[in-house]
């Protein structure tokens, strides 16, 4: 039986698409930004990232069958109008998780070694403990990092090992915040911390935001901040970004522009994803592999002395401080120009990948080193020790 | 013949005493701030550091017949008065020079990747080609870098390829000082570059101090800077440090409080150093080489997936920007804490190891990789691609 051969058009800036897509049929690309109801001509399946709008003035008279977004959200789609037109639609949730889990484990690396302190030995709280939250609550705990969830909709639907906010905000000596951006429901984020609860935050907690900047209030944050040096502030995203305010910026241990999970294999495996929906919506069977179209590591092998240095391996493949200073070098600029920049370092953001792609060795030790595999890199045993 | 045994009194801040001087025979250990007369009964040999002023009021009297200073300078030390008495007198000239290579390679490779510039590519002009100035020429040449050497009281003497400063400031892409300061003599560094002579730097010039502080009129240079957002100045020593003008600091794209050759290596280096030259002096063989009283690397080895890839191993071993934040956080304190906290880094810098602690390989090449080799790598050939 021969497959049937489909026409798929893609995103250029999507990453990977040949030897992904190639096996479907024909394989056409074009800039998502302008992409119009003209390209579409004989086209079966669309993948677009989210620079392109999907809906019915799009779609409306062509024959595509299959949507997929190579992102984890979907507000550039109108679902509804797909879902009504029997258009099977697909994302990439959690695509970037990794690099948003590995952002936060080398900022907290960096900071445990300037202020002196063990990761292992601190209380992490995580606030939103979905795609991002949940692999971070892994490492964490595989790590031996002790660790508190805040997640009231999941604790709603699952039960289970949950706490309130205010319990994470009395007892976390760090606090991750990773929840969407929800203004209605019964659990709404926007200004989830606010004045009121921020005060709470202990003595020298650090806290952290990768993922929606409204979460916090920023102009709340702000005051609190000139009051108490104790705290530490880690921010990735921003109340009114691509504007970021300066003062609260130059207040943070760390400040980036909405990179967290910007690595290279998160955007392979946001195309990966897509590629094991369409085979699954084909009934097609999944034979290639991520790792057979991730491209080879920059940095192969690291052997260090000791197991325990986390912070080598970790600052070696992501070093965030590399983007806070680029964000910090805009700062001084007017608003406009900010603004424009903020988005130039999101759209023209450099090569990074994630911790897996690097092997860590110990020297002369004889077993793996467990918390370097628990972070997430590869691991050898070097069996010197070996009886 | 039975070797003499000797009485030693070092400063307990010297690293690798044991090792390198018990086979003298008894050895001692004081604090270096507070070492008095009343310490030095029975003591042959004496061994400081730069916070110990060794002159006629410490050692009249006592029955030390050789002095050592583990450091580069030699302002504590009364030589005319050692000298007048008979008394062996030894420093450890250069022994921190590849620490301050080593930053500089760093630094302009941090640069480089930042500003997109091939570092191989630029003319280097270096000002004061003595013990750092000397080898930062090898390392620089041995990678391919074109390199112009000024140095007058060396050309007086020697002859060969030196070029005027007017022409190093006129053809040099980046430009480093490794100049003593000097206020007499024929060629005086104090002011060497002012506001006359900073204004012929090249468009988009690097302009490096690991020097001395007043070789560069700081406050013509901040004048410049104002006008100027094309150059890129890189300071670690400072006019009137441990004061550091925070506005200049602000307009460095790297500032660190005088580090540049602090690492472990180098200082002890500067021990084995002494430890050669009693030896010398008691007509006894050099039997402990340098490599075997350092400590094991922290990082021993490295995986690249290219030789070109000079920039992640440099900054594995030296990030200069670690530095360079620890200063940054002191910029907005009063005068005095500022200067407080200036000698606090210096006095608790953490350990910093050098580049040839590093063994890198790179995957899959059947050749050493030649400029990783140059900048003073270990590196391994890995003969995968042999015949
Ligand atoms: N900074 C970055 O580069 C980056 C990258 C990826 C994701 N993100 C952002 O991070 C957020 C999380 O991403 P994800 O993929 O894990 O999403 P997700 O939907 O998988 O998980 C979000 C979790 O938050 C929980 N949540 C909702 N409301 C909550 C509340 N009031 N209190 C506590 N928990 C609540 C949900 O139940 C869910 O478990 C998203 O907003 C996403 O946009 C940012
Ligand atoms: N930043 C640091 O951590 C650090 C570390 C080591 C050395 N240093 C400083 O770096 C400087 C150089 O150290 P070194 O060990 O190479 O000293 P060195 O004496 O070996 O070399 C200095 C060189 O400068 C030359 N010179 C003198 N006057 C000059 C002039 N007017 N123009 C050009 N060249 C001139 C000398 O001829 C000599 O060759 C010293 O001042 C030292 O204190 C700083």
């Amino acid at each position: 039986m021969t497959e049937p051969r489909l026409t798929i058009l893609a995103d250029e800036n999507i990453p990977a698409l040949a030897p992904l897509f190639e096996r479907f049929g024909e394989l056409r690309t074009a800039p998502g930004r302008t992409l119009s109801r003209a390209d579409l001509e004989g086209v079966d399946v669309l993948l677009v990232r989210s620079v392109t709008r999907v809906d019915e003035a799009l779609l409306r008279g062509s024959r595509v069958r299959f949507v997929g977004t190579a992102t984890i959200g979907t507000d550039h789609i109108d679902r509804a109008w797909l879902e009504q037109q029997g258009i099977a639609f697909s994302s990439a949730p959690g695509c970037n998780a990794d690099g948003v889990v590995e952002y936060v484990l080398s900022s907290l690396l960096q900071l445990a070694a300037e202020q002196g302190f063990d990761l292992c030995s601190k209380t992490v709280g995580i606030v939103g403990v979905g795609n991002v939250g949940g692999r971070l609550q892994r490492r964490l705990q595989a790590m031996g990092v002790q660790v508190l969830c805040c997640d009231p909709p999941r604790e709603a639907r699952e039960g289970g090992d949950f706490v309130p906010l205010e319990q994470v905000l009395a007892d976390a000596d760090i606090l991750a915040l990773h929840t969407p951006l929800t203004e209605g429901g019964a659990w709404p984020t926007r200004h989830l911390l606010n004045a009121d609860n921020l005060a709470q935050l202990k003595q020298g907690a650090i806290l952290l935001n990768a993922g929606r900047g409204p979460v916090i209030d920023n102009v709340a944050l702000l005051a609190l901040a000139r009051q108490r040096d104790d705290l530490t502030l880690v921010l990735d995203v921003w109340e009114h970004e691509p504007r970021v305010n300066p003062d609260l910026a130059r207040r943070c241990a760390i400040a980036t522009p909405h990179i967290a999970g910007y690595s290279l294999d998160g955007k392979i495996r946001g195309t990966w994803m897509l590629y094991c929906a369409l085979c699954e919506y084909l009934g097609w069977t999944v034979n290639t592999p991520l790792e057979q179209v991730l491209p080879p590591a920059g940095v192969p092998a690291l052997t260090l002395a000791t197991a325990d240095d986390l912070l080598t391996p970790a600052r070696l493949v992501y070093d965030p401080y590399r983007d806070d200073r680029a964000l910090r070098r805009t700062l001084g600029l007017g608003e406009a120009e900010q603004r424009q920049a903020f988005d130039r370092l999101r759209r023209e953001y450099p090569e990074r990948r994630e911790y897996a792609t690097l092997t860590v060795r110990v020297a002369g030790s004889d077993q793996a080193p467990q918390r370097l595999a628990a972070m997430g890199f590869a691991t050898v045993d070097t069996g010197e020790n070996d009886d």
